[in-house]
């Protein structure tokens, strides 16, 4: 089984960027803490994080024949990338959809997803947990495991 | 460590209602499930569910002395309760909201939830799976445990 | 064959709540009228009224035991009561939406009702016949019963 | 007594026009039906269709002479002709709107009827059962009879 | 020279119709009066009214060849006709709107007038003066009379 | 004289929630506040206060019999309950609404009350002086005792 | 008969200002004009000009005592001064809005009045023959001298 | 195979209206052109135009007899007329909308076409050669002649 | 301690103006009575009326060195005077917004104030009484004095 | 003569993508297949995809050395991307905007292009025969041959 | 050459108004400092400052024979004057906007100016260096001196 | 003290696109008189030009060990591109914005910057000076030199 975490725009900064709202973790730190929980669950974890809204699209191609499913934090783009959103329903994976901060409770633009319409769910506001909890979701959904 | 899973409107038909949409469990074998989890993480759980808005407001007034966190999937409450809001606001409780079924990815009226910026964070489209990984996050939160 | 003839908030007060719009029959004097008809009709009719949301709610959970068909007037939850739409929605049983006043011709908010969409029908202005006009398509549609 | 059935644009295609939608009977085979049923009633009853908004205007106009009520299914027009309302709005003579589909579970811009707020009350998505309520209903009016 | 008055939908009823809001002078004799004072100011006038937007397109196009200028009351056209709106930019003709009732201070969708950009101007709300002062102007308009 | 006091959802917990909005004040304080200035008043007082819409509803129904005037703090319920509006306007009894904080101050959804429109009119963000001034006016107002 | 002609901002510039538009009569040469016409009606005619929105409204309660009628064009207030409006709507004298220019058939701003709906009527488009056409209108008007 | 070529409102000024939108081709020799080329893919053409909304339905329902295949440009009735929109999805035939300007560079009420939903597809802006494109376009489609 | 009255457009009217709703007692007879309460409550009171919105403004500014608090009724201002706003966030004085009339219940565009997110609160509806209440709350508010 | 045919986001996966929808030809085969017609016409093709926005913005800037014409689908950018807009506004060639799908039958989202008023013309919902019809049309266009 | 500085509503205060928005400097100081700047650059400056919407027309309209150009903070007005828009456009003057805060960043009240499109451009957000920059500029671009 | 020129999509065309929106003067022109005016200041500039959003965001990111601030102009990212607002957001480096035209007063799309609420300030309509007077900004701002 494998997965892609894919991270969308100014999520290199993370643990830099505005640590009040999105903490003070690095990307490279919270990506070997995923690997190691994805290796426990027997998964097998790549990582890709592009600004560019076409390499996104580019990686969403790719993972066609390279992962069962995908953790996709498509930070701003969520708000406006039509084009990233046909590239999900183009491609036959299931993608979780993951925002670090409770995007309900910042501006007005940040509150609709035009991409969550086309992926499975959405998890918001949990801080770095969100993609563990969307791999340990994943493990089980792709393992067709029911939820007791 | 406590925690209140509280149901909102109609969830006390899961299993029947629409199971296009909501599944095939019902809310008692839910609330099993979850009781088993829970007492695996150490945290005693106990269930509300009601179809009054009134209701689910006095839940949560109560909850300030017997939750240390809430699970609460307010149904269709979701998109127009601004008294559920104020009520969520007015106790000092961590919430997590949990959708089944995917609110982006179906009627607009669904696609805003009026509560969702008082909440902690979110959940949705992830089936029964969002009320356990709602669980397990605040296990790992409230005991102010670390992402890895 | 039974009937639930469902009244939601304000209804209680009919005949003394501005009359210039609702008429000066009272609530029980139109259920008797409705009772001889149903009678006349070979349908067995029951009444429910409640100015609670939940209650209503609650109350369309329980026909799906009792009830062949519904006649719901939802008052002004009919123009943001979307826990009540899903309740509809999650039973099997066909409901008919019924307004005494032309909700069309008062002011705005009331010109769209959010639970119409899940109703077989509407019929609206047509004073207190409405209800019993439903009752007569109910008992023709319940028997299957062709136009002419 | 009499009453003018006035149907608007398309409905000459009945039986045919997407019967999932409007079901297979056809407009002469509805009209003689509810002759039949006016016959009964004591009522005389004649018929116009158009797909003409002018023509559809005139015939509410000669009607000051010749009907005491109108049943109108205006079909699309319901939801633009402010000429329509106006003539109606114009003669002095009771009007009640049908719709043989449900229009409020339909396309958005089906949700409105212009013409609604000038006429005594609509019936929707009742089928061909709508134009022979729409019948009794002005017997009774018309005769003011009330209910029971 | 010659001026078409042109009168749409339900101008036929004028003097019969809402008579609180168009008066009760008849379409007739307002057009004997009209024809009067044109006479006066050695103008030829001719009248068409109909209820039907395509015959009212007609007659503009028809006054390329018989008209130097049009008095039009579009009634409820005025609202949502674009193709009358075409009409009359594509002919070259000055053409002033006319409305007998102040349309501002009546129902919010009879505020703007789709026809009145392509229009010289506009008159509203001074009852049926609007046709002769529309009158007067066009005389002095076509004869390139100065104000004083 | 009888005065309602109706407290809506949220206000039980008046003196413990978001004091620095509320202030920390109980409701048991305050009402026995009013109550001494209604007895110097020569006013009878009564006090109801629930989160549920249904019984808020009852209660207005029940100050028929029981009350000459209302003050009414309809808390998140004043920006949807169009059930209330609707009780309000049923009932021949003047209200008063008042909100603590001023709601124009705050979010975007509490800025406009749907429930104002059927009150005698409102005071907000004048704290709990807000109720006191109420009960003066009241006092007033039925006594029919002009300004000076 | 009194009338008073209230011109407001930047039609003292008349003549100088966007001649394409306004045209190149100076306000003078205007009111010059329309007193000659006003002696030759009998009519008695004062005129004021300001840019300022309460002078405009004093002057329009001074009218009160010295006109029967007033011809105004509000020039850019007429689209959010709510304060001109009302001070309209508190005299009782009858006011025709002018305005030179097609106020429909430029920016979108310019298309409403919010002082159209408590004027009589409006004129717009027709250049400065508006306040002539308006004179007449008047003087026949306040002699309620009907149509012919 | 036969071809209905259908015009709506205002086209049969073509040639003489507007030229610089539109263009200097009358309709006759657009038809003309289009009957030659018709005659050369094998097609028996038919053309129809109207500036009646009715008539315009009238003709479509006609269609079900008569042609395999309709090209329409509704001219303004594009943009609101539910009626023709109701037309088109009553009969079985594929239909494709043709502008001749580009109506996306136009007045924002010609950016939308209620009509295209039920068309096959639009082709808007390439002049009078649209009409030809269409007709190309329809003789492979409807021989499912393929791409290449 | 130093109270201004401030009134907006139109108010000098009061008395004259529109009587049912503003009711029949002239702004001179309403200062004296206030004055009269004033004097009871150790206030000195002075009162200023203006139809300029500058002018308003400037008295706002200089209420800095004159007032510990102000009542205004802005009248029509309030509704789209931002400079109006601007006056009195500049300045550090407590004001309380007066409206005589249920603002909320007449049309539209007076539903929302854009002056009272910078005030203190707001009476509306409770007549002239609205003037003395706010009078009564200052008061007590600058001298700290608690409810009870 | 050279023609640009320009393919924006996702068009890549033409043949895999959503089949249902567009398709099951790749698009390899489609521009063979548009070259050989090419060929045919004496025209030179080139083709460029990328789901990149600033690749083909690049792209459409080289075009001004490089094409005559270009035929471009930009996919999911026609809804948001008016950075493309304004390279085809930069550049002085004629762009004809193809869409495969009906993008008028489609989510609202689709229903506006933002880059189509600055192209000359659009294709829609034609399938891949879209992108023939336009290059046939460029050849007559560019050859400034008539219609016929 | 003669610029004219323009200040409007409340920016009187300028140091004692919510100096953490609008800085510590008075207006006096600020004029001092720009006369300074201005004599270095060979211009004449003038200053005018009201809080009143027609006294600052009319100053703009006397600029006509005083000024070569205006940098003009239209404060508030800046939102809905567009008396003071009209004005501008009147005048054959190059005038620059200048806010000191950043308007885009406040209230969506601010974030649009109704005068902005009749400006030559606009400086925001850089604190009184708005003045002296437009300034800047304006020796420039009345001189018409290049960028180097 | 370093600078950044930051340029966005079409700016490349400088000189050659819509020169009488844009100007004539091309891109490599205006970074060399910027230069020269760096140098004069005692400021060190380096210039980047993309067309794609990805690169623009990893500009800013690389911008913070490289730059004391931007100088940026967004193009018609600035209309929609979040990604670009979250990147400047999340640097720790004052941003000018610049356009050349007055966006104000162009399409209704450019109206609004969604970029421009997290920068400090911006200068639109002046030009090419608008980036020279940005240049002089910035040297007094991070020199922290007071206006005057």
């Amino acid at each position: 089984m494998r997965i892609l975490i894919l991270n969308g725009p100014n999520l290199n900064l993370l643990g830099t960027r505005e640590p009040s709202i999105y903490g003070q973790t690095s990307l490279d730190s919270l990506i070997m803490d995923l690997e190691k929980r994805a290796h426990a669950l027997g998964i097998e974890l790549y990582h890709y994080q592009s600004n560019s809204e076409g390499s996104l699209i580019d990686q969403i191609h790719l993972a066609i024949d390279k992962a069962d499913g995908i953790i996709f934090n498509p930070g701003a783009y969520s708000h406006y990338s039509y084009a990233l959103r046909d590239a999900i329903a183009a491609v036959n994976i299931p993608v979780i959809e993951v925002h670090i901060s409770n995007i309900s409770a910042r501006e007005s633009f940040r509150n609709l997803s035009v991409i969550a319409p086309v992926c499975l769910g959405q998890i918001s506001g949990l801080g770095l947990h969100g993609y563990s909890l969307a791999l340990d979701f994943l493990a089980d959904y792709l393992a067709e495991k029911p939820l007791s």
